[in-house]
C-alpha cells in the first residue's frame, strides 16, 4: 500500500467549503487504496490576523510568544479537517507539531527540524486513519512551540515524507505545476511534466513562488519525490525528483526571472588583494544579503565591482558603498534598481556546449542589451534593463522550443 | 513573598488594550512583591467564532477535534498577555495546559483535572518570571488535548493554586465581588467582603453567575482562598474561605434566586414503597436533571409528588410524567413554568431558630402565597408564582437587614 503525504497551502484551506473540499479530495485519494498523512497550513488570512493583533501590543512581538501566538493558526486547521473528514465517515485524528514531536532547535520563528517521532502516526497508519498533522511548527526538547518560519509546512510535510518513508510527498497549492516560465508573462508557457531538485531550486531561488527553497533541498537531501499540484483542478502537476537516467533530458527546463533586485557597481577600486571583502563586508554586516557578484579582470591597476541585492534595500546599500568608496579611495559608486534577472535553468545544459551563445544571440537579436552575466553549472544568468523583460522571456522560451513538450526541445 | 493565582476571564482580556490594562494590573502587584500566576480565557468571542466555524463542517463537533479547535483560544491570549508583559519590561513565559502538565482524564469537551506537575512554574516563579498559563485546557496522558467545560479557566486557577499552595486566587472579573443579592433586583444589595465556600455553592447554584459550581468545590476541597474582584475597577472584591471561628458571623451572607425553573406534581398517586423512583426513573432516563422534590404525607393512601427541573425541560418532562400518571393509576398530572425559586443563605442559620419563620413572616406581610418549601443546613428556597420574585427578594432582603454591614445584622 502507498503511503503520500498531502501538503494543503493556506488557500486550499481558507474557508469551512475548502476544507470540505480538501476532505473529498483525501477520500477519493483513500478510495485509491493509498494511507494518507495530511499536512494543513493556517487558514489564509489567520496568519496575518495574529501577527496584527501581536503588533497592536509589541512592534516586535517577543519571538517565543509569537511561535506560541502563530501555533494556533494551523491547530485550527488540523481540528476543522479532522472534523471534515470525520463528516464523511473517514477516521481521522489531527496532531500539533508538539503532539507528534516535530522536534526543532531553539531558534524561535525559524526553526530547523531536528528529529521527528513517528510512532503515533505509524499506529495510527496501521489503524487505517488519515492523520492531520499541523505544518509549520515544532516543539524544543524543553516542550517550547516554535515555528519553522515563511513555507514551514511545506518542510514540515517534506519532512514528514522522509521520516515515513513516503512514496510521494504532494503539495496542493494554487497552481496545477510548475511552468516552463510565469504564465503571465508568456502564454505559451507549459507545464512541466518533470524537473529536478536542482533545477527546482534555481527555479525557487528566482522567485518562482510555488515551493519554499528550505523544503526543496530538504526533499532532495532525503530524495523525497515531491509533486506540485493544484487543489481545485485535477491534473497531474509537476513531479520534482532526482533525474533518472534513461529519461530524455532537455536542455533547458524554464525561464526563471527576478524584479526584485537592485544592481550597485563600485568604479575604480584599487585592485587589491582582500578589496571584494572590504566592499561586501559593511553590506554584510547591515544584515543585507547579496545575490549576483561580478568582477571584471583589472585595467590600469584599478577594477570595477558589482553586485545586486533585494530592491527593498538599494538605499542603504547605496548608502553604505559611498562610504566604503571613499574609505578605499575608488572613483565612484553607481546603482540601478530598474533592472530584471533572467535565469534560462535546466539540467541538460551541463552536457551540451552553446546554450550561452544560443542565449545570448536571442537576446541580441532582439536588441536587448545585458548588464551582467553570472552562470552556475546548471543556470545562466542575464541581468537587463527591466523594459526588456516580457520580451526577453518570449524570445528566449521560443529560442529553446519550450512551448513543445520535453522531449522534442 | 506572597505567591497569588490571578485569573483574567474573556471580558477581561477581549481586547488588545483590555489586555495591555490587565499587564499593567500584573505590574502593580509585582510592585506590591507578589509572586504572581496568571491564568487566562479566551479572548471574549473568540470561543463563539471557533465553535461557529466547527458546525459549519459538523453539527456535532468531533469532541476530540473541538478540543483541539477550542484550545487555540487560551492559546492567543497567553501568548498576547506575555508580549503585553515584556512590553511593560516585566519578564514572563507562556503555557499550554499541555506543557504545563495540567493532566486530566479523557472525558474531552468535560475533563477533570488529575495532576498537575509545577516544576517549570516554580523555576520560572524562582526566576522573578510571571508565568500565563492558558485556562480551561489540559492534557491526557497519552499527550490528547482535552477542555475542561464551561468555567474551566477559574478550575485551572483554583487547581494551580492548590498545586502551588498559593496564599490566594484572584478571580477577575467584570463584577467587583459577590453581592447579598442581585443589584438589579435589589438596588440596596450590598458587596460582602467575605463568603464561606458552602454558602458560595448555594449561590453559585442558585445562578450567580460569578463563579462555576466546580472550582468553589475545588477551593473548598483544598482550602484554597478565593477572592472575586473586579478587573476595570480598584477594590477588595469578596473573600471566599471557609469560616474563621473569631468572626462574627452574619445570620444570613444573600439571597439567590432562580428563574429557570418549572414545576411539575402528580396528585393522587396511590402511596407505595418505591413510588418516588417509578416517577422520577424515566425523567432520569430522559437525561433531565430534577432540582427540588417534595412529597408530602399521605392521605387517604394517596399521596401528591411535586418536582422541579429548568424550564427547557419543563415540556419533555410534563409529557413523561403524564404515561407514569397512566401507569401507576394516579389521579392526574399538574405544571407551572410561571414559578421562582428564592432563597436565603447563610451558615449563621444553623445555630440560629426562627430563620424560617421570620422568612416565612415576612413574605406572608407582602401576600405572597409559597408553593413550595425545601431545606438544608444553610440554605432555605421557596417556590413562588414568578410574579412576586423582585417583591420578595426586596422584602426578605430588608427583614434581614441585608443592605447594613455583617456586623450589624
Amino acid at each position: 500500500m502507498a503511503l503520500y503525504v498531502h501538503k494543503y497551502g493556506g488557500t486550499s484551506v481558507g474557508s469551512t467549503e475548502r476544507i470540505r473540499h480538501v476532505a473529498d479530495n483525501i477520500v477519493k485519494a483513500r478510495e485509491r487504496g493509498d494511507s494518507i498523512v495530511v499536512v494543513v497550513s493556517a487558514m489564509s488570512g489567520e496568519t496575518n490576523r495574529l501577527i496584527a493583533l501581536a503588533q497592536e501590543i509589541q512592534a516586535n512581538p517577543d519571538p517565543r510568544e509569537l511561535d506560541v501566538l502563530l501555533a494556533t493558526g494551523e491547530q485550527i486547521t488540523i481540528a476543522l479537517l479532522c472534523m471534515a473528514l470525520h463528516e464523511k465517515g473517514v477516521p481521522a485524528c489531527s496532531y500539533t507539531g508538539g503532539q507528534v514531536k516535530i522536534l526543532t532547535d531553539r531558534s524561535y520563528n525559524k526553526a530547523r527540524i531536528l528529529n521527528i517521532d513517528t510512532n503515533r502516526i505509524a499506529n495510527d497508519l496501521a489503524r487505517d486513519k488519515v492523520v492531520v498533522v499541523a505544518g509549520f511548527q515544532g516543539i524544543t526538547e524543553d516542550g517550547d512551540i516554535t515555528t519553522l518560519g515563511r513555507g514551514g509546512s511545506d518542510t514540515t510535510a517534506v519532512a514528514l515524507a522522509a521520516a515515513l518513508k513516503a512514496d510521494e510527498c504532494l503539495i496542493y497549492t494554487d497552481v496545477d505545476g510548475v511552468y516552463t516560465t510565469d504564465p503571465r508573462v508568456e502564454p505559451n508557457a507549459r507545464r512541466l511534466d518533470r524537473i529536478t531538485f536542482e533545477e527546482m531550486l534555481e527555479m525557487a531561488s528566482l522567485g518562482s513562488k510555488v515551493l519554499q527553497i528550505r523544503s526543496v533541498e530538504f526533499a532532495g537531501k532525503y530524495n523525497v519525490p515531491l509533486r506540485v499540484l493544484s487543489s481545485f483542478t485535477e491534473g497531474p502537476g509537476t513531479l520534482i525528483s532526482y533525474e533518472e537516467e534513461n529519461v530524455e533530458k532537455p536542455l533547458i527546463s524554464g525561464i526563471a526571472f527576478n524584479r526584485d533586485e537592485a544592481k550597485l557597481t563600485i568604479l575604480g577600486v584599487p585592485d587589491r588583494p582582500g578589496i571584494a571583502y572590504k566592499i561586501l563586508g559593511p553590506i554584510a554586516d547591515a544584515n543585507i544579503e547579496v545575490d549576483m557578484i561580478v568582477q571584471n579582470i583589472a585595467q590600469d591597476g584599478t577594477t570595477d565591482f558589482t553586485f545586486t541585492v533585494h530592491r527593498n534595500d538599494y538605499r542603504k546599500a547605496l548608502e553604505i558603498l559611498r562610504s566604503t568608496c571613499a574609505e578605499l579611495g575608488a572613483r565612484e559608486v553607481a546603482g540601478d534598481d530598474k533592472i530584471v534577472k533572467v535565469s534560462l535553468v535546466g539540467v541538460g545544459m551541463r552536457s551540451h556546449a552553446g546554450i550561452a551563445s544560443k542565449m545570448f544571440e536571442a537576446l541580441a537579436r532582439e536588441g536587448i542589451n545585458i548588464q551582467m552575466i553570472s552562470t552556475s553549472e546548471i543556470k545562466i544568468s542575464v541581468v537587463l534593463n527591466e523594459k526588456y523583460l516580457e520580451l526577453a522571456v518570449r524570445s528566449l522560451h521560443e529560442a529553446f522550443n519550450l512551448d513543445q513538450s520535453s522531449e522534442a526541445a
